[in-house]
């Protein structure tokens, strides 16, 4: 038996164990995490050394060695991170209804944990520690697969926290790295329906897309997002500016990030040259269609993969549309059904655009930056669903868990 | 562009219009829909018998015939349902959550429609009728795989349905039928992520794995059902022999009849003996390891298969247990995740089952039999889940749905 596989069967022999662990279990162990990744943070720092070495020496571009490199900070950020996530409600064994059937069951349904989750990831250290506390405080075990250029990172970090499970009641296994980092085992993971409950991968629309199109295990579809902000006829003018330029430029490398603005005809005839002034202001580079660029020299022209992908960088496309309806019809044929806002002062548009566009969240006079589990107010956040199932939007503890359904009788047999 | 990718696309482009139907407008085409099915049964049992007709000449047995035969009694049925479907609530538009955030954002999680759902059946013509309703009814659009043994009789309601449609705001696209029953085209919806939100399959496990192996849209596993009784050593007597029997043989061609019976060792040296007569009785053959079979020459040895698989018949697998734990594992180990129950009256040992049996219901002196829509109060039903994810037990209308924020400001940006 591999690696994969004798992680991932120990990890499916402790669900039982794991799912009755009590709150206070839990949060010893994420607190005793907490103070083990500080106090060992300078084998961490010089593990990560070799990973940013490793990573200059094959060529990564300064963000990607940014994403990857660890600070006394940055750990001391992981390790608030794990304090929080100790303070959040325990979801496992919340009843969510209760009922007695006319032929005398009574139905209990209860919050259990998914299990086992695999946990498919790209090069941010950070990303072994958050998930580890959320699958750990929703009584799941976690397989993590990180990406081979963060290795040293990733297993310096599990071994730390594995010597903090040790001072507590949580074994070890519930936390496993999968250290051989190939593409064959990151394949039989994707398939290893015997053990795994779940993926959920996080990284750009590649990695996501490897996983959904290879996985035989359901996963849980996470963050792409080509967000838009429609600024309607009736907008108030000192809102959509401050709107789009929030939107694109105070972190356009995340996700909840704006990425095409659409403007209607008439406020553009107005305003959009305060709009485009404003962006220039910023160094954001605009793209649109001919039509505009022989308005505005300085724009490029835009091609189908400006309209259809994310920039995540100081860039953005920009559209004149004559109706609502247009920029509806728009957002349908390129978004990704993240998180989409209308600026405007007309109740029946935004009606028509807070119900008609499909998106985990729409806006109404506000920043797409919101969405985000810490400011709906959930708590640390897994990923942002973007598909349907299950779990749509940010995703806190609750995303991590299912449920069951207790049916208590004397005696009841089917007629 | 193919009939898949055509109808397929059609249901996409009318999922916005759909969602947004009224309930009286749903519940309007529902009737029209039995009304319709009633008024057109002649046709509908002559187009059923050219299959009846075709399954015989291909060999099918009396069961699978009977499964695919529709009477004037089961049209009645069908229509007695749609009617049924109507009276059910409308989830969609039903707010979950409305919160205001510090900063004054206003969130609320209301409920929408899952979009195209793509269901993949076998030759159960009444399937055609209830998925159609439970979708519609859900505000979504259905795309319907049936088998090719039912190609006529599904042909025939699906153009009855439509002709009820006609007379409805309901477009006939929101159900359509892929008259293509070839493998490649059922392997090409499988992968049709570009306009299908979830496939459902319903059938026999063959079926459901085909799907889970090849599918990359998101999957809504049903119903493989490997339940047992475990008969504990405090069991009530008359209430044990009553509840095994009653899930074993009430029906047992369905997912929640008992496949296996597990005995405490201290029960069964008392009452093992009437437990086998009344199974017996019932023409039950009984398959178990060795030791018992010695003891009981009338039973057939158990393989592996007998402990893992489903019988759907007059047949049950039997094992003497000396522990609850025991009975636990071997549930662990052979279990399928649907319903599993415990006869006891040790409140101990019943809690540890409740606990650590991992089902989608787990039961205390009842029957299996209960695990059901209907009996839960939930209405009709469009399967039952064995996973994890989404919806786990009997799937009503909640289950065809997902949920989208309305985030509403007055200018809010993030700092």
């Amino acid at each position: 038996m591999n690696e994969l596989r004798e992680k991932a069967k120990r990890a499916k022999e402790l669900t039982t164990e794991l799912g009755l662990k009590t709150t206070e279990e839990k949060n010893a162990a994420l607190l005793s995490m907490a103070q083990q990744l500080v106090k060992e943070q300078s084998f961490i720092l010089a593990e990560n050394e070799k990973d940013q070495a490793a990573g200059r020496q094959n060529g990564l571009n300064d963000g990607l060695i940014d994403r990857l490199s660890l600070t006394e900070a940055r750990i001391a950020d992981m390790a608030e991170g794990l304090k929080q996530v100790a303070q959040l409600n325990d979801p496992i064994g919340e009843e969510l209804e209760q009922f007695t059937r006319p032929n005398g069951l009574t139905i209990r349904k209860v919050r259990v944990p998914l299990g086992v989750i695999g946990m498919v990831y790209e090069a941010r250290p950070n990303v072994t520690v958050d998930a580890s506390s959320l699958c750990l405080k929703a009584g799941n075990a976690v397989l993590l697969r990180g990406s081979s250029s963060a290795i040293h990172s990733n297993k310096a970090i599990v071994a730390v926290l594995h010597r903090a499970l040790e001072k507590t009641t949580i074994p070890t296994a519930a936390i496993q790295l999968i250290e051989d980092t190939s593409r064959e085992t990151a394949a039989e993971l994707f398939k290893l329906n015997e053990f795994v409950d779940v993926l959920i991968p996080r990284g750009g629309s590649g990695l996501i897309q490897t996983v959904v199109q290879n996985a035989t295990i359901p996963v849980l579809e996470t963050g792409v997002g080509n967000c838009h902000i429609y600024i309607d006829e009736s907008a108030n003018k000192e809102m959509a500016l401050s709107i789009a330029v929030n939107a694109k430029t105070q972190r356009p490398s995340v996700c909840n990030a704006a990425e095409t603005i659409l403007v209607h005809q008439t406020w553009a005839n107005k305003h959009l040259n305060e709009l485009v002034a404003i962006l220039n202001e910023k160094n954001v580079q605009i793209y649109s269609d001919a039509l505009l660029k022989n308005m505005f020299p300085q724009f490029q022209l835009a091609t189908e993969s400006d309209w259809a992908d994310e920039y995540l960088d100081y860039k953005v496309a920009l559209k004149v549309v004559p109706t609502v309806d247009e920029a509806i019809r728009h957002i349908s044929k390129y978004g990704t059904y993240h998180s989409e806002a209308i600026i405007s002062e007309t109740s029946e548009n935004v009606e028509a655009f807070l119900n008609q566009v499909d998106a985990a969240a729409v806006y109404h006079n506000a920043s797409t930056r919101f969405t985000d589990g810490f400011e709906f107010g959930f708590g640390a956040e897994i990923g942002i669903s973007t598909q349907k199932l299950h779990a749509r939007g940010p995703m806190g503890l609750e995303a991590l868990t299912s449920t069951k359904f207790h049916v208590l009788g004397n005696g009841q047999i089917k007629k």
